[in-house]
């Protein structure tokens, strides 16, 4: 006999239509630090429902913008089809809690699966060494009070600056990553990883980076296995700063890439 | 005695109150490859009518998904506040012809002006020579059919290769762009501006890009004059592209930064 088990991912993920809104609860399992649930974990939640009213399967490009630190707790999603293409299809969702919405999303699905235009790279994935032989970050543990890192794993050579006290001064990072419960990413989780690792403004000794904007493309439905991280930041610009982010997938492949809009705490 | 002459771009983006809604007339003066409004053009009348709702002055990000394209003529513009708070403010335009949404957008303001924190550059802006030093790139002409580059000048060393019919394989490109009329670039401005000069995909035989999403961040308020741009794809996948582009002012200060999500024509 077997017990189908479901992914944590899946679980804290799960949507449940309620006339013309969804229902859905963010756990303490995905936050961040302060105890609010990691943006990507919300924007996939939001996402979700609005998957379930789109035509076609893969958000190829989500922008999120956040306007309150969300709650754990019951949240509901209201979503829009704001067009329905032959080949694409535009929606709106905005997740709320407690009468006041905390992100509003657009995103514009397709079918990965028919893209059959040309390719030509000017980039390679991060070079790293096999998972197998790249240490764990955090050794096993979690950070305390960081919930979501319970739920992914890190791997990389050695630590960030940051993460041994003593800040760098170069705001990037090249890494592996994946659910440590043994879920492969597909582009729904793929949205919420491009958000689920330490911002690289921490290498300027910053404490923090405040999300207000995040755009995901998704490039590709990822191969099984591990993902390989790069993270940078540029431009620091009276706080203001972007986040790039891009994760490859088992196989070499791109498979998404991202670019936040934050502010540095004051 | 004077006479105020208004700036085209002005004068081609103004928006008028009606009850709950704006209206506006998108002119033939900003047309892409095809005749229809440059995407650029249309968002900057999109937020337009958004900046006069929200309670602070800077679109400090903004995020425009193209639904259709637009057409010559009159358009009203739905604008939605979706949150204001006490340092940045969000909200949502969708731009209509014909009963049907063009343009869908959300946008977040703020002051730049108020922007206190730290600064730190791990870029610079695109060595080119003095702009009077600077070669014209459509010596004093327009491409046919393309009207929004009879109201931007832009000048390189060099032409983009395709510009001579031998794209050279490098989809990135620098040089310096500003409005021929002598209008300076404001923020406003600068969000179309980012989808103002050729796609960068050109230099890889391209026949064209057609912009599904744009972002645009907006860093700082130009100093008058030239502006310097960097425009590059670096990852093409099934025919799926980004384009970056960086605009720089005259006093070498990053002022916007955008990514586009783009499809290669068929």
């Amino acid at each position: 006999m077997t017990t189908m088990t479901e992914h944590l991912f899946d679980a804290d993920t799960a949507v449940h239509r309620d006339g013309d809104r969804y229902t859905a609860t963010l756990t303490d399992r995905w936050t961040a630090l302060g105890g609010t649930p990691n943006g990507g974990y919300m924007l996939a939640v939001a996402l979700r429902a609005l998957q379930a009213e789109m035509p076609f399967p893969d958000p190829l490009v989500t922008s999120a913008h956040f306007l309150r630190p969300g709650l754990v707790g019951p949240a509901e999603i209201r979503t829009e089809v704001v067009r329905a293409g032959r080949r694409v299809a535009t929606g709106q969702a905005g997740l709320v809690q407690e009468g006041k919405e905390i992100v509003r999303l657009l995103a514009t699905f397709g079918d990965l699966e028919q893209a059959a235009g040309r390719t030509h790279m000017l980039n390679e994935a991060p070079r790293l060494p096999q998972p197998g032989e790249t240490p764990d970050l955090l050794i096993g543990g979690a950070l305390p009070g960081v919930s979501i890192t319970e739920q992914i794993e890190y791997r990389a050579p050695a630590p960030p600056g940051w993460a041994k006290g003593a800040p760098d001064g170069e705001p990037s990072f090249e890494f592996w990553m994946r659910f440590r419960d043994g879920r492969d990413a597909d582009p729904l989780a793929l949205a919420a990883l491009v958000d689920g690792a330490a911002p690289a403004v921490l290498d300027l000794g910053a404490r923090g980076s405040a999300t207000m904007e995040l755009t995901v493309h998704v490039r590709g439905r990822p191969a099984p296995g591990w993902l390989a991280c790069r993270t940078q930041t540029r431009h620091v610009i009276g706080g203001f700063h972007e986040e790039d982010f891009e994760i490859w997938d088992s196989a070499g492949s791109l498979v998404a890439q991202s670019r936040q809009f934050a502010l540095l705490p004051a």
